[in-house]
C-alpha cells in the first residue's frame, strides 16, 4: 500500500526556506503572498500490510526517523 | 486562502534521498519497504483572491519558481 507522510515545521518555528521562497515570489511580481511554509513529503510503498497496519507502520517510521518531533509535526495519509 | 503545492520528482528520475531513507528504515528493522520517494510541500497563504484565482496563481508560481518541470511534477490543492 502507498502511504504519504507529510512533515512540516511546527507553528512558531522559523522557516528560512519558506521566507526565501516568499521573497523570491515577490521579486517575480507575485503579490498577496502572506506566508510561506515549506515541508517534506515522503511517499512510501509498503508491502504485505492492510490499511490500518500500514498507517501504524508509517506512524512508527515518522516517530523514529522521518520527523524531528521537537520542531516538526507529521501527518499520515494512506493513499491506496 | 491557503494553497498547498506538492512537488515530486518524476517517475524514473533517481531519488537518492528516498533511497537513503529506504535503507535507514531497513536498518531500523522496518521490513516490507518497497519504494520511497521524497518531495517538497509548499504551503502558501495568499490574500485577496477567490478559490479559482488562488489555484491559477499557485500554478503560475509552481511553473515559474517552485518546480523544475524538467525533472519534477507538481500538484495543487486549495486548502481553505
Amino acid at each position: 500500500m502507498k502511504v504519504r507522510v507529510t512533515v512540516m515545521l511546527k507553528d512558531g518555528v522559523l522557516d528560512p526556506q519558506g521566507k526565501a521562497i516568499g521573497h523570491a515570489l515577490q521579486t517575480l511580481g507575485f503579490d498577496g503572498v502572506h506566508d510561506v511554509r515549506v515541508g517534506k513529503v515522503i511517499e512510501l510503498d509498503l508491502h504485505g500490510a492492510g490499511e490500518e497496519e500500514t498507517h501504524k507502520k508509517a506512524e512508527d517510521m515518522a516517530r523514529n526517523l522521518l520527523a524531528n518531533l521537537v520542531i516538526e509535526d507529521y501527518s499520515i495519509e494512506v493513499v491506496s
